[in-house]
């Protein structure tokens, strides 16, 4: 029993590792790489994939997981944890037929390049039979991948992102927040209306004083040079590895706010892959605990600390630090300045009020493309329908309405609730931290995050994977997924 | 029989897209990586080089290798060469078995970090054990190899480097190189010293001013920046993939040179990649023609071309237009500068025509090495002999002597003589180039080198591996290896 699982963690190890390298040939293709390797680098991540891939579907994969499996009860609870998750990774990459995956693969790829243009054109007409395709195979990798997890056919999509977690828990946590939002936002903004206007900094903010500053603050927040990096890029990620993770920016010399706050949601990424348990390194349950579990993470740190009074008013002295002195540079200022509601089309420019009814629109739109309710062709109609049954605005054009996201013209469907269910965990875990954490704020107004990134470590990032979402949520804040704290947080912070 | 080939080619295709993978990883930790990834990249780059041996030696592929050779009469030329290839590497790959790679891949790793201290402070003893060890497991290694590649044990490792050429082919060009140079290095310092001494132009030269002025000169020599990078790493190199080729160098404030001509080095084996021919990418008959033939290709462009008077008229009006006006960049002053002999002890700050006396001793000394003719502990004396033999200087530390390079420490033995077999090499490709190309010395006028590197690609660098060393120069040049170009241009230059 004992051989068959240490010949699994070896293989998932080299799976792992496999994984890490593609890991950082992505970052090199995002940051580095002349335009001319492209095509070579498409390649290389296809063929890591493809031997990532075969790790883990080789038949000793099976035969060693049902002999450790019969001698499960040997195993310590973190162990049995990785020896189920091992499991679980082997159902879902045995579920989809090879040919399934190659026709999705080559499906997503020619839909995303049509998309790109199309947005640019705001014409959904030219991507709207290639959107099909990409949705009629996802309705494919659904209806193969139900059966073996026991799921429905949306929730075995959202578990490839978030584990443990499904339609049936999401569907009435918003539905509740969309009617507190439909009273809450126009108080909001009422109340904001009523009080000064915030004063907006004059730039030019050099690049490479906004690059400096958001070293600083990184680093402040706990992030190791000796482990990281921060590069630009033209959309800003974190990737990269556990012990050298990589995170980018842009720079907008007209908007120091944009690399900033940005730079910091990275960094809470890549804390929690920095604080993931070293003894289960390359294991399953040693990763992250599932995309809601790491925005989260990214969440706590850029929306609740970051956006924090006392953190505000520490901002606004490295902000005159290195820029000049400046009167916007006042905390007070910095508040009405980086916490405004307001109703837009776009979702990566949401407020942090409003952001939860562009996932909600997708959420229900996802749902019905996937049961078959929703024709792709439908798609902008409905689309709109729910803006204006959401936050009662209606996009001028496709290229600000459903063509704005890259998801679905990239085959990615059941990720959306993980962006909200992420803000509403990151308010859940400040409650508790802040509990647990008597001075916080005081380490807040030194713009020193390292006493929550303790906790955090204690309570999540050292957890990895050896929960699910909601137990996860349940050992570190005793109660599951509960969106009371997070519009308790937006009632301080917006209603009052 | 062509099913069989196919599959081959695909194989090493895959196994090619791997190294490229590793090709990668291996710049970016030389470039790019914090220090605390190191660990898990040695990982990486480990389970990477295990997946491509593992395409190499798994049993299908010595079956297609039968089947394929069996029809071999079928295949074109280049397929035909491509197959040999295939079979030679799946012969070294087969003869070395893997508790030895392993136990090499251990003991170089663990010598070449004593090494480091052991050279840092002049200790030759500290290191003795070590590389005794890495040289006995190198003379396993060759005592394996020999049998089934039908080489000398030595001639085995140089195969490694450099194909179809061994031993025999070098020792008596090296002897009549130690013969010219008896008489030359005397008469050459006699007549430098009979001329007036450089003047040395005045720096600081901003690192950033340097870099710009390198890649101007490497663009125009003809690398693309769609194709390629120019990045700083403590050792200069050229890494990457033939479409994504990635070349290094370090900037001295004091001294524009090092930078500029190591970059124009760099371009030269930057350009031979670029120029491989992309029917054949990523099958051995597609790589590059070896070690020698590389460092001919780098040669050719800093020692032919980019020292030459025409070119070095140029680079003077470059150098006044990068850092102002100084009667420094006068193209006299700059060959008096750049074209400098002297007997040194370090191989690497030596001229081109000393350079072959630090080639030759080491080329002597590993032959008895790996013969058992030397033993590890007489290593100093026998450097220190050679060198007072070769050049008349003795090195007043094993620092300067037989410390100071890398690669016996970290196992590569057989590596030297490519330097300057490349040197030789270079010389008689200039002057193959120069009789075809009668504007060849206008273009260098205006620091042109697309009529040269046009020439190299049509003879030398699309000819890849089609041909082994001495039949790539005969067929570009009309003759195989022939030293007396590389003693007639060392004469023209430094003996008129």
């Amino acid at each position: 029993m004992n051989a068959a699982y240490d010949r699994l963690t070896a293989r998932f190890a080299r799976m792992a590792t496999i994984n890490e390298a593609a890991a950082v040939l992505g970052w090199d293709a995002a940051t580095m790489m002349p335009a001319g390797g492209g095509a070579a680098r498409g390649d290389q991540l296809a063929v890591l994939a493809g031997l990532a891939h075969a790790q883990l579907t080789a038949p000793e994969t099976a035969e060693d997981l049902a002999t450790a499996e019969a001698g499960e009860q040997a195993l310590d609870e973190w162990n049995s944890a990785n020896l189920r998750l091992m499991r679980h990774a082997h159902t879902r990459a045995g579920a989809v037929p090879a040919d399934l995956v190659e026709a999705q693969a080559r499906a997503n790829s020619s839909c995303e390049k049509i998309w790109r243009e199309a947005r640019r054109t705001g014409d959904f007409a030219m991507v709207r039979d290639a959107l099909a395709r990409v949705i009629g195979l996802v309705r494919e990798q659904a209806a193969a991948l139900a059966p073996v997890l026991g799921l429905s056919p949306y929730d075995s999509l959202m578990d490839g992102y978030q584990r443990g977690i499904g339609a049936a828990d999401v569907a009435p946590v918003f539905a509740a927040y969309e009617v507190f939002l439909r009273d809450a936002l126009p108080r909001a903004e009422a109340l904001q209306a009523a009080r000064p206007a915030p004063v907006r900094p004059v730039g030019p903010f050099a690049a490479a004083a906004q690059e400096a500053l958001c070293r600083r603050m990184s680093g402040r927040a706990g992030l190791e040079a000796e482990h990281s990096r921060l590069d630009r890029s033209t959309h800003p990620f974190c990737g990269g590895t556990p012990t050298d993770v990589r995170i980018t920016t842009r720079y907008d010399e007209n908007d120091f706010a944009q690399s900033l706050m940005g730079v910091m949601h990275e960094t809470g990424h890549a804390l929690y892959e920095r604080g993931l348990p070293a003894a289960f390194a390359r294991q399953p349950v040693g990763e992250a605990a599932g995309m809601a579990a790491h925005e989260s993470q990214s969440l706590i740190i850029e929306m609740q600390a970051c956006r924090s009074e006392p953190y505000l008013a520490a901002m606004a002295v490295e902000l005159a630090a290195s820029f000049g002195a400046d009167a916007a540079y006042e905390g007070a200022n910095l508040a009405r300045l980086l916490r405004r509601v307001g109703r837009g089309f776009i979702r990566v420019d949401a407020d942090e009020m409003t952001y939860p009814a562009h996932v909600i629109l997708r959420f229900r739109l996802e749902q019905a493309l996937v049961s078959g309710d929703l024709v792709v062709a439908d798609l902008p109609g409905a689309w709109n329908d729910g803006m204006r049954a959401l936050l009662g605005v209606t996009p001028p054009s496709d290229t600000v309405g459903c063509l704005q996201d890259i998801h679905w013209y990239d085959g990615a469907v059941g990720y959306f609730p993980s962006y909200t269910l992420g803000a509403m965990a990151a308010a859940q875990l400040m409650a508790a931290a802040r509990r647990a954490l008597p001075d916080l704020d005081a380490a807040l107004g030194q713009a020193d995050l390292t006493p929550l990134v303790g906790w955090l470590r204690r309570h999540v990032h050292g957890m990895a994977s050896r929960h699910g979402f909601n137990d996860l949520l349940r050992a570190a804040t005793g109660k599951p997924l509960d969106p009371a704290d997070f519009t308790a947080h937006l009632t301080v912070r917006y209603l009052t």
